[in-house]
């Protein structure tokens, strides 16, 4: 029992390092020069909040920019949201949540790259 | 025993979903109109190579373009690579492995984003 416990979490932990075929939304923003500290944490703070409203995103993280290379053309903020399928993004696109959202990021936004793939190794 | 095992595959689950700091590096490549099929999937397959020939990478994923909104700026690849930390990618870009993957894609690159982050929720 032990080791097919122990078995079990090994399969476990392979298949989720695993790419299996999750629905991935990569958003990023840079913002005005005009933004403020306080507006931009807004952004953030907004963004972190759709996954509780919208129950088709099954993960999400996002993180500020820590450029290597310097080739991340001025975007600072990049969120990466799953869905389990495309359709669950097409739930999100109009959902009342997401375009309360656009009300917040919109007025201090510079510029937006948004990029969907299916996961797969 | 079996309801503790059932409980340790569930927090493993639940672990694994949470953004944990890992050091993600979002590559995205948009080709040159004179790149064959050919050529293109021999990046697919070269970049694929890399995480069994450095091993700072902690997990890899990809995937064509599949844009809803049509904001990919014209970007139709997305790579997506994980390192424990910042100092794995350090070890990663000056990696022979690395530099000779360049000799592959560099040619018929028309454009690249490069966007590195530590995951956080």
């Amino acid at each position: 029992m032990i080791k097919s416990a122990i078995a079990a979490l090994f399969m476990l932990s392979a298949t989720v390092s695993q790419a299996g075929g999750e629905f991935r939304h990569i958003v990023m923003f840079k913002f005005k020069d005009s933004a403020t500290p306080a507006q931009v944490e807004a952004v953030e703070k907004a963004f972190g909040e759709l996954p509780s409203k919208i129950d088709t995103i099954t993960a999400y993280e996002w993180g500020r920019s820590e450029s290597v290379e310097g080739k991340n053309d001025g975007f600072t903020h990049c969120f990466f949201v799953t869905f389990k399928d495309k359709a669950g993004l097409e739930t999100y696109i109009p959902h009342p949540a997401h375009a309360a959202f656009k009300d917040i990021f919109i007025p201090i936004l510079d510029k937006a790259l948004v990029y969907d793939y299916t996961a797969k190794n």
